[in-house]
């Protein structure tokens, strides 16, 4: 995407391995010594301890046991630590790419009802499909795909994602089951439900959630009345989930909470990640395959977008198709160590950051902290109940609801706000698929409709100066002859017919008009149905007695015109300014 | 599309007649006059003599009994007189919407198979569901969507469906029977054939498809050897398909080749076109309801830039959604009277011009005599063998047939290029449907494709003046802790990273760097999407120790910018022009 050595990103020596992945290990490893070991070490700490009950939460969110969350914090940590051109980036399962995953495999059906094998093994082929449409994006070099996601689409669609996984965490702090994919369906279902509502379990559910909301908001103020460093306070506000899971986990084993009708999360299996294959059916294959890209794509936006926030912090940069290859090596490494679709999470990555991590290496160390976990500490989380669990995803989903981008859209920019509420629409009404796709197929729409109505301004000499404006907003010189369009947009196939038109307009309105001269200065492209457009405009103008004019052109365009019929044929004349023109064919204006 | 008091569509008068419809016929009506009368009788004439067996063979092409064609001739050009904003534009069944509507038709399978009256009923709910789209897109004014068809799709989508038609007619040359909606089938279909080739048919057809191509090659330019006048030439070598018609149809009945296995179009029924009425089916209108689309567009795209190209001749004007309502209504016309899809023609569109047809009135003289011919012609047309109608068909395309353009655009611009090809082979390769949905797709992907890769340059100045220049194509004065990059694009959300990563990549490169300073001359446009990365990269370079600066920002783009929160934390200034932005920041440079 862009030329020049940079510190992470070294040019390669010959051809060929412009065609290979990079391997950003062999630069960072070369210069690995005992001060960022340290750092590293501290920061995989404390991501590690985070990362426990959100992995769990998450697995759970994407309608799977809660082991699978750690799972698939293992391996894709390892391959993202040697692939990832960022330094902080911690990969794993995150909240939206967990609730589009319960999405794909519930559109199944039946035969994938969720809590089956048969739903872990359709998860784990979601994460190899995603995995090799990555890799292969990477190698093909089609990051810049991710481009056509705008930022109102991302924004609605983000935001409707926090609310559609709010309302499905809803029936866990209610302590019922409650299906659905978008928030019609959810919100019925809950309705429904709402005699079967456990009173302990909801109790717990509230007071988690409030607890977790007062961490966020009141604790840091008050970590840092006490005197201790921001970034200590930081760091300890962000342990809150593990302190609510501690003493809720203690509670329930204590009070006998699960002889209540409380749900815990029961018995994990001890042990290292399993070895597991994606299912080999090309028919389950079509049907993932829309999902599969659309996870990957929102997967690979949300990682790219955290990664070049963080590097930008210390002069870094980040290659976002390196960043396809290592995400798509991730994901791969997840499908084969029964995990499921993972990518660079927001919060984990912001906490390994502003915990200190330097290299990927801290990831390496997060990894080993979580096998450990999940050899040793499972039992221990016996006892914790599912409603901590719903509150900490509610409480961090929360934070990226901003429901305010519609007012600033609206301020800004009808269009974009028009695009943000198609996308939140759509994605509530009718679940995450559909949202992405509405939300695509508008903001392209929009775009395109803005272009093929550009700005043409018939413009006037400004008496006593060289300048054109608008005869519309300034008082300026004309001649009945001649008429001076300045069109603002490049010329392509969706606008080329309004400038014939335009110009067809100004003929007929004017009876004696002789000259028509076109100020390019603003046209960076005219593309061959423009082209084709102005020879018609040109053929029209000689037909009825009148000529065509050009001013102003740039470099590049003029380069393209050279050796074109339009040019051969051209009556008129180029001019390098208009006010050349203006001079030549109608002097007594001046 | 424009504004501005015009000859043939008059301002109206008040703000609620703007939503109706306007009625050109109360226009011209009111100053028609002997003279005119006069000039209108002729060339309704000598488009009547053309139009009856040009009306033969396209219903033939698209698949129904010749008589159709006669039907589709009446009812739409009555309606098109009354409510067309064209003063010479001639409608009816064109080549192209009759293979489209061959094709669509053909996709229902064997419940409407060729010849069957359920295959005819079809045609006329494809007419009915066309005219209703277009009536409903002129009311709406959406008459601009056409221009997302780019010329290279049309170009390649006309050439092919030139190709296409004429494959399609070798079978009638040959005197067999083969069906295919692609070249493929087709090909394969005829070779199958071929032992079962009627000799007699073989030489009718070739011999009348070598004269039809004397006559518009060779014809004309004899007669004007002859001391014929120019535009007398010209109509008499388009009445040639009638020529052949006529010797071919003496000949079939003096030497009894119906007795020799030649196919004529035999009995015709005599008579005014029926009242029929489409089939009032939802799951029959939903398998016709692309198609009915398509065929609108692509009728509509050829009747416009006819209408477009004839007026402009006369300094006349045709307003789009005038005639969106008017090719509705002609279409649902023809799906009242037991006609097919029809829409403005070329061919005689351009006779009734050169012939000297000054109003719509020329085409009601059109309308009445096609009725007298229908209703006295037809047993004359008994022994028209269906080989000379197939000759003129191929003749009549293969003008369209302009394989030409790839040359052309290949030279002019690779994208062009790569829509023409595609739009191309997908028509000839997969059928006149996927070929336009694939050249819509892939034009569109280019042209999105082409700015979401904006031409960024990093420009210096040009010492002793005040131009910048980009840096690696001119010798220009930089400094180390300035670098000034010019966007050559409006900036919205396909772009918008890209330059976020320019930038990245400038500040990681040069350690040394304090002030970014964009250049936004070619900018007309910034989206929600551009204004948020404008604020990430100005905060990545806050962070990173660097300054975001703008300099001529263009009036309207500053305007949406006043009351942003961009403009608002902006740690840098906005100059006028990039001079002033270096004389401040960095004057040793001058």
């Amino acid at each position: 995407m862009a030329a020049g050595p940079t510190p992470t990103a070294p040019v390669a020596a010959s051809r060929w391995q412009r065609w290979l992945p990079s391997v950003p290990l062999l630069d960072w490893g070369r210069r690995y010594d005992r001060s960022t070991f340290g750092s590293d070490l501290v920061a995989a700490l404390i991501v590690t301890v985070m990362l426990i009950p959100q992995s769990l939460a998450y697995a759970l969110l994407a309608g799977l046991p809660a082991e699978v969350g750690l799972y698939a914090s293992v391996a894709p940590l390892l391959l993202y630590a040697v692939l990832g051109s960022s330094r902080v980036l911690a990969v794993g399962p995150v909240a939206v790419v967990s609730l589009m995953t319960a999405a794909a495999i519930g559109q199944l059906g039946q035969h994938a009802a969720p809590g089956t094998p048969a739903y872990w093994a359709s998860a784990i082929t979601l994460a190899f499909l995603s995995g090799a449409m990555l890799l292969a994006m990477g190698l093909m070099r089609l990051g810049f795909l991710a481009n056509f996601l705008s930022h109102p689409v991302i924004s609605g669609f983000i935001s409707a994602s926090g609310l559609l996984i709010t309302a499905s965490q809803i029936k866990t702090l209610m302590g019922v089951k409650a299906e659905g994919h978008n928030l019609i369906d959810l919100l019925g279902a809950l309705i429904q439900q709402l005699p079967n509502t456990n009173t302990l379990t909801l109790v717990i559910g509230v007071a988690a959630t409030a607890f977790l909301f007062w961490v966020r908001k009141g604790l840091k103020p008050l970590l840092l009345r006490l005197g201790l460093s921001a970034r200590i306070a930081d760091v300890i506000a962000k342990t809150g989930p593990v302190a609510a899971i501690a003493v809720t986990t203690l509670l329930a084993w204590a009070l006998d909470w699960q002889g209540q009708g409380v749900r815990l999360v029961g018995a994990i299996p001890q042990g290292l990640p399993p070895l597991t294959a994606p299912i080999w059916d090309l028919a389950l294959w079509r049907e993932l395959a829309m999902p599969a890209l659309l996870i990957s794509v929102v997967g690979f936006v949300e990682s790219v977008s955290v990664g070049q926030t963080l590097a930008a912090k210390r002069r870094q940069r980040i290659e976002p198709d390196q960043e396809l290859v290592a995400l798509g090596a991730a994901n791969l490494s997840a499908a084969f160590s029964g995990g499921f679709p993972v990518t660079g999470g927001f919060a984990r990555s912001v906490v390994n950051f502003d915990a200190g991590a330097q290299t990927p290496a801290a990831g390496v160390y997060t990894a080993i902290g979580i096998t450990l976990a999940s050899l040793m500490l499972t039992p221990a989380l016996y006892y914790l109940p599912q409603a901590t669990l719903a509150a900490t995803i509610v409480v961090a989903v929360m934070s990226l609801v901003d429901l305010d981008i519609l007012r600033r859209t609206w301020s800004y920019s009808k269009a974009d706000f028009a695009a943000v509420a198609a996308t939140l629409l759509a994605t509530l009404g009718a679940g995450v698929e559909n949202g992405l796709v509405v939300g695509v197929g508008v903001s392209l729409a929009l775009h395109l409709l803005r272009t093929s109505r550009p700005h043409i301004a018939e413009v006037g000499l400004v008496a006593g100066t060289e300048h054109f404006r608008n005869v519309h907003r300034h008082a300026v010189r004309t001649h009945a002859s001649l008429i001076s369009l300045r069109v603002d947009e490049s010329l392509y196939f969706a606008n080329a017919r309004t400038l014939e038109d335009r110009v067809n307009a100004a003929v007929a309105a004017q009876p004696e008009l002789r000259h028509v001269v076109l100020q390019c200065s603003a046209i960076n492209d005219i593309d061959a149905s423009a082209l084709e457009s102005l020879e018609t405009i040109e053929q029209r103008l000689r037909d009825a007695g009148v000529s065509l004019h050009l001013s102003e052109v740039k470099g590049p365009v003029m380069d393209r015109l050279q050796g074109t019929d339009f040019l051969k044929h051209l009556g008129g004349q180029v001019f390098l300014t208009h006010y050349q023109a203006i001079e030549t064919l109608t002097p007594d204006v001046l």
